[in-house]
């Protein structure tokens, strides 16, 4: 039902900007956010770097425990990702009230969400722009996608609450003659 | 044929995650490098970060200086951006080779790209991050977008050439209940 992906193929997933949620363990168990600010820093070992304010309860346990799940939802979940981030951990108990099902994961303590078609395990590899800008450096360890899933395209936040979904693919592989290596 | 937006509506235009082409002038002419490693950091001021190896041509002429113009391309242009993105501009200009038209920014010396949908004038506003991690902070400062383009459809890179187009919009504008701020 899952397959594992070499973690330096992370930005086959993160690369095209989806929203995502961030999962995290906490000293009051676990929390979700929605993130729409993140990219790839570096392909191998893969980095990502996030935007993630104080004023965000995962800000806090992110911090604290230096660990998270990067999950990547599809459409049929855009209402539940848009509710989960206009309100906070410090209130709700996101997994419940969202019907998310949370399981473990391998290398960290915050949980996978089985209902994502992908699990990116993160180690928070730098603090040190987190003063300055909020920003996070997360190294990626582990990656779990499931295979089976019906539901596979993607939403990108356009602001204001709109998600484009994604729709076709545009082949251009034939003119990757210099990042060729990236590929297998 | 033209709309300006305030640049708080960068995100409108970035946090979905499209390829985009990035522009700069320096001493030896304009370039041009396409750019998937990217994120908003802040609303307002809007700042984008960005990730350019020194191994591209417009690394130094970013940091030399000290702008740039990221261009939001739409699926018509894809060949033209995987091309663009596998050659260098110490060796092509790359403006001429793929047909591109310059034409003046208002803030910045490097070039608007005519052919895009919309046009973010930028400057660099720290460059503490490029030592560890390649990366510029830029804050925006002018935004350009072309109302009456008939193809709208941004692309998204999936890895290896992929590319994601542009499909359907969902709307969850009712359930941004914490952001309605940001919207007008």
């Amino acid at each position: 039902m899952f397959k594992h992906l070499p973690s330096r193929k992370a930005y086959t997933l993160l690369e095209s900007g989806p929203i995502v949620l961030l999962t995290t363990a906490g000293s009051k168990g676990h929390n979700v956010m929605t993130l729409g600010f993140h990219m790839m820093v570096q392909h191998e070992p893969a980095l990502v770097a996030c935007v993630i304010g104080p004023w965000n309860h995962s800000h806090t346990a992110l911090r604290e425990s230096g660990e998270c799940v990067i999950s990547v939802p599809t459409v049929d979940l855009a209402e539940q990702v848009t509710r989960i981030g206009n309100c906070s951990g410090q209130d709700v108990d996101k997994f419940a009230t969202f019907g998310l099902h949370a399981s473990p994961a391998s290398t960290v303590n915050a949980p996978l969400i089985e209902e994502c078609i992908a699990n990116l395990e993160c180690k928070v590899a730098d603090t040190a722009l987190v003063e300055p800008y909020n920003m996070f450096i997360l190294e990626v360890s582990r990656i779990r996608v499931d295979r089976f899933r019906r539901e596979r395209r993607l939403i990108h936040h356009a602001g204001n609450g709109a998600f484009i979904v994604d729709g076709d693919t545009v082949d251009m592989r034939q003119h990757m003659t210099k990042w060729r290596y990236l590929m297998d």
